[in-house]
């Protein structure tokens, strides 16, 4: 049976997705051979606090991080205008650190010289076919603070599905990347994001902060 | 000058707030010897990709995930209703993996033994002082699925204002914990995460993903 590396679903989330089943994993929870180690490391952080205690924090980074850049890379907001309402372009992607299968937006690692819409264009493109236009961009954010220095900008991508290039988007991967893209109603993602879960799929935070955000503002008067 | 290691500002941001100018940090980019570190260590995972080709993967894990739970802790949506209409409890906290002063919800690891709501009550009430009943629990989410297994439930905790116990919060924090508890309106959190980021703060993802969420809706229709 031929496997499809990637495909764009425009409809509906696969619910019998190769990718549930792929996985067969080995993972280590050992420490790793720091010397062995190419793209993360342990970082050990001194600091005074208030009282001027002497205090050490262990936290991990990447060490792919351009030095011109500020930001890891990008989170990318798409927002798919259908017939029935906006939908929001999305992702199924293995991922090894938690050897299960990942909702997530389209996201990725900026180049160095890259600016953050170049960056963000070229991963919505790369991993999803759609081509598109920056038109905002975020703050920086952080994924987890009091473990890691991971940030990243959310870049809002607009895509013209008008265009003869969008009609059949094709991802152009790499060899070891390999992810399903799909959309989901913008209105009930909470909703669609827990019944992915109740399928086995893992929940990414930004993803589901978004989701939560938006059952917040349903309740909420604006002016 | 006595500096107060914790207070709770129910009305406006802080504007000069003390923690921006406390680290004194020496932030040292270095591998750590693995046989020294306690609360971080790096993983390796090896598996097979759906061509059949053998690949690793470099990761991160937190040590601290009691065996019997599932997640590493609890972040925590808490609403206060106030006469201006509905407003978000988060903290300023130093964080030395940034060396810089993080916008975050109440959050915290959880015990052995602890239920999620127990977890997210207890962190409410020795974060910030208030005391409140957990009452609807998200699906699980993941910070940084590429990187770490770092995970959390996003609990949502109803504090009933009239309380006696709520009318004077007093936090509860460990020695090493310097939080300050403030509040931003629902409705505009966008807009104020970028005041705050303008001022210095950095910007946790899953409060901008909420913020950014709340953005999104505020152009969606509703059934």
């Amino acid at each position: 049976m031929t496997y499809l590396r990637s495909k764009v679903f425009q409809q509906e989330p696969l619910v019998n997705n190769t990718f549930l089943k792929f996985p067969q994993s080995s993972h280590s929870p050992i420490f790793q051979d720091p010397s062995e180690a190419k793209w993360k490391r342990l970082v050990k952080t001194t600091y005074l606090d208030p009282n001027g205690v002497k205090r050490t924090w262990e936290s991990a980074e990447r060490v792919t991080r351009p030095a011109d850049s500020s930001v890891d890379g990008v989170g990318i907001i798409a927002i798919l205008d259908k017939p029935g309402g906006q939908e929001i372009l999305l992702q199924k992607q293995y991922r090894p650190p938690l050897n299960r299968v990942v909702i997530e937006t389209p996201a990725g690692m900026i180049d160095a010289g890259e600016t953050i819409q170049q960056c963000a264009e070229r991963e919505l493109r790369e991993e999803t076919g759609y081509f598109g236009v920056a038109v905002k961009t975020s703050f920086i954010m952080f994924n987890d603070p009091g473990f890691c220095n991971t940030n990243f900008n959310l870049v809002h991508v607009k895509i013209d599905m008008s265009l003869p290039e969008n009609q059949h988007p094709m991802p152009d991967l790499e060899e070891d990347e390999f992810i399903d893209s799909f959309t989901l109603p913008l209105s009930s993602l909470y909703d669609g994001l827990r019944k992915l879960e109740a399928e086995g799929y893992a929940i990414d935070a930004r993803v589901g902060s978004i989701a939560q955000g938006i059952e917040m503002a349903k309740n909420l008067e604006f002016d």
